[in-house]
């Protein structure tokens, strides 16, 4: 845990957040700047930097969550397609440097928003809302 | 297994492929028409289309997986950043309707080829090479 790490002082509840999943291990929650309507995040509670510094037994559980969540997403915001992407180092693009990977639903027809704007935590809440249903029911069956 | 599938044609060694890992259940091969140097594709040796159809227990090993050889990428072709990319559905761009993960080298002030183009079989060869050296490295440490 790092006191600087804004994804730490998610996890620590410190920092605002719109939660769809969190068990021992990991958290999901929904960028506030999304590339499009269901942008989520999935990140290990533990501080790794990047794919390389996790151990692989956690990468894979991280993995098993993101398919899970990847699922829930497309679901709950009616995604006609879905990336995973997952950046590591400055010249790949990462800025927040605690491991995450992204799950980023695609619309047909629909270019990714940029430049990306900060979205009201209001909406996102009801974003999550939608999403965490979709995992519930997933759970369910 | 299909007919038409050009991965399933790959695994079954049909087609032309210059392998960097191979197991069981997952083949890890060079990208013909790389974004980047090094640009792999990780995918598992059972035809699925995408992320929703596979099992979470063979997600979870993919993604293994891919940790491992994303590191003896990076090492191969000494980059500065890695990007692991997974689409699923046309409206994410995926282009080969069974399940494959990228892993694209990343370098500084260097932006990924675009239109890809594809590469001599001879080149990509000799990148394998210096990538599997670092599989092996990592795997005698």
């Amino acid at each position: 845990m790092s006191d600087q790490c804004v994804f730490c002082r998610i996890v620590r509840n410190e920092a605002s957040r719109s939660a769809i999943y969190e068990d021992d291990e990991v958290l999901a929650i929904l960028d506030f700047r999304p590339v499009s309507e269901g942008h989520t995040l999935v990140i290990p509670k533990k501080h790794y930097e990047n794919i390389f510094e996790i151990p692989e037994e956690e990468a894979a559980y991280l993995f098993r969550i993101v398919k899970k969540i990847a699922g829930a997403v497309r679901l709950g915001v009616n995604a006609d397609g879905i990336s995973l992407v997952q950046n590591n180092g400055k010249a790949a693009n990462q800025v927040v440097f605690h491991l995450h990977v992204h799950i980023i639903p695609r619309y047909e027809g629909q270019k990714s928003s940029r430049p990306r704007e900060v979205v009201e935590a209001n909406f996102l809440d009801k974003v999550a809302d939608r999403i965490r249903e979709s995992v519930l029911t997933e759970h369910t069956l």
